[in-house]
């Protein structure tokens, strides 16, 4: 996000449209085959973030420097998509940020790994659990490649079994049976520390809730967030027609180190 | 965030349940009176974050260390409430992370600002507007509260006239006339930078839109969020009753460095 | 909704706004005392319905012929609201209309009652099974207020037990354990007749989803309805505020003679 | 609705799955095509509503008896689709029934039409406009399958210019420029006649209120309906993954016979 202008090695995202975008690296040689025709990559060395380049047909694409978002966006292809408007809520509930310590499972590809290692660099660190090793060599690429593999250490453990760290300022879980992490969560974290789970079903939600009231975590809240776009044009100005309906639904709580009788809330 | 315990001069906040929460200074002396009795502040000190405090009246609050999200919730008072969710999804669509330049208007109490600078410490800027001097003494305060001063810069100036800034990662807005802003916005950001802007209405969402689209922005996108809590019991499990239904449309864009005719997104 | 004039004994809804009018009885000597002065009641014998009317405190009023809306609206009181958002979508699912026979649980207070009589006069019928007697008197006479009193028999009967009733166009439920109701409800149905079952928690529904699988209906759905209000005025025309996040899930299946084995749907 | 056995010429649902219905005539040596085989029609005949029938190649549908919303879902072809929802909303705002007197426009291919016919039916009289003679003949057809052109008059006449009626209970409007028809509607309607839109953009809901507003209509308010199915099933249970995000607003009013200086509401 700091260069000025596209190098060789540059990742790049090339745009057409906001449903239209590639993802790819600057090389020598290289272009990029669209439905549209082919781009040649090496004409964009030297060109400021943000210019114009044609196709060998004419149309015009433009060459952004990929923000999260986009990493988060390309890099998911064999798991569950993780919206980011699930990840930027996970985030803000974690409280996480610049130097925060955060365990996650499970890694999967690594986009909210990727997030998260986007919040808490330079000088945190993320311990991402995976029991699946054929993802772990896909994350740590997808890592590698929005430059953030420095600040993550994924280890293939069975998170439900056990959590090495201690003193954690968040756990964050998006996993099947979250509610087996939680008592190895509460000794992960720091006293007041934050847990946050993602969940598709209503099940998983209630057996991750009980397990977080048994657990001595407070203040425990479940939402889902629904997020509509607009179509945008004076005097036809709408809601768009189609809007995705669910993702999950998104349980976070806070360790208390003692527990006293519940009370009403 | 880092401190693992209490000390005289923390900020605390006192957990009694999730609406009922007060943020404070532990100080020598120093008591919270509550509708349930008031708490010894003293008495934390030297406590581990995340334990229990019983009031006079024998009410039982727990000593939690600020997140972000705390310290957004309580510093908002003279002006329109910026949520969490909303601030979550602007951060996001922003791309900004540790390190970033980021220019912001208007400063308000804070809210968004320290949110910004909380993400882009410790080696990042925000170039606060704010117009009117008497939000800036109060944001100034609450951005000193959450620890975060010395990662913004505070100026008494109209961004609708001119921005100084040049280079800038992402200009995030949440001002009355967003539209006004958009091509000081323009120069100031890098090329691909990002451009957010938060607004209640739809009038404020097409003026800026048909700004964006005129000064060389591409990616114009425009969303709502709806955040819908849940109440999670076994067996009466069921989403809560009332929800905020309307806080206001995010709608964020891209620098390119040269426009090319319309085409169809 | 016939009469155009009001006359002695008409119900009149006083508006003052849309979140206050009242459901009153034109009579002779009466008069409504409101936060807004009084309005005496007989001054509207002979007028036209829409007529304005002015409280002594000089505050104006607009004497409006009831809908069934209003209806719906004004006479719940002891149990939980039944919103018109829901009636409508029930009445619309159970494919009902001038004619139809209805078999309903519980009669409650008689909002959804009077709802599906209104749709099924003249010539329809409606079964109101309700077991707590302290309700059937209330609902009796908040039909009778509505005038549709001969077209609802209302019956003090368990309906988890049995119903009385064979080859009803439509059963429809709002009782706290549908799903005790569904065998009953399918020897109830004429071939293809609907069943529709309002709810407010997950697991209610999940058991009536269930029982329906499992008595030969078919085209099980299950949606919940979200109704948003606009706040409409040109240049800052936006949703509101605040809106119910939650009333309950309407489900809806149709019954089959004979049940093929399951196949995806 | 009414008859108990399919008879030669009855109208029948074949039901596959809720995504996969046909609405079809029963006649002598017809059969129907579909993706799962064809289906002899005419072994329907003298079978009760709900039976099973298998296709020649084993394939099971279900022969229903259509309700009103499979007729409005089936018979919207070439225009802008109406959905359930909206016309269920649309009916419980405009507070008809049985016998009410009703003016339509647009007609277009008669799905709303065909609504408000199957509602005020046997007593009640829709007077429907649409000046494109070519959706009459079409609408015509549609309401005859359904049964209810006797209750209906579709005129090719501008109703932007003028409504013959008097006395109106309820004008229900569906068509581009709706804020034209209000100052006829006004003078169609009863005192306390209820006026009902539906509009897909913001523009049209404005231009809408504002004539509202200026005619003398009070109690104007517009609402907008989001829903959102459920998939159930134990353990699995989850809101559906995709949803209609935006059909239209609904703005209702009712006719005062004077309108007072403005109020606040």
């Amino acid at each position: 996000m700091k260069k000025e202008r596209i190098t060789e090695g540059s990742e790049v995202l090339l745009y057409l449209t906001p449903r239209r975008t590639y993802l790819v690296k600057v090389e020598r040689g290289k272009s990029l085959h669209t439905h549209k025709g082919f781009v040649q990559l090496d004409s964009l060395i030297d060109k400021e973030y943000g210019t114009p380049i044609a196709s060998n047909t004419g149309v015009e694409f433009y060459a952004l420097d990929p923000t999260l978002r986009d990493y988060i966006f390309k890099t998911q292809r064999q798991t569950q998509i993780m919206y980011p408007k699930d990840i930027a809520l996970i985030i803000m509930f974690s409280g996480i940020g610049p130097g925060s310590k955060v365990v996650e499972a499970g890694t999967g590809t690594g986009a909210l790994t990727t997030a998260i290692a986007h919040y808490i660099k330079p000088t945190g660190k993320v311990y991402s659990y995976e029991i699946r090793p054929e993802f772990i060599q896909t994350a740590q690429k997808n890592l590698e490649r929005a430059g953030l593999e420095k600040f993550v250490k994924i280890k293939n453990k069975d998170v439900t079994q056990e959590i090495d760290e201690k003193n954690a300022d968040a756990v964050i879980l998006d996993l099947a049976t979250p509610w087996l992490v939680v008592p190895h969560a509460y000794r992960a974290l720091k006293g007041s520390g934050t847990i946050v789970s993602f969940s598709p079903t209503i099940d998983q939600v209630v057996k991750t809730v009980e397990a977080l009231r048994e657990n001595k975590f407070i203040g425990v809240e479940t939402v889902e967030c629904l997020l509509r776009g607009m179509q945008v044009e004076r005097g036809k100005t709408r809601p768009e027609t189609l809007m995705t309906a669910h993702t999950g639904y998104i349980t976070y709580a806070r360790k208390s180190t003692e527990k006293i009788e519940k009370r009403k809330g």
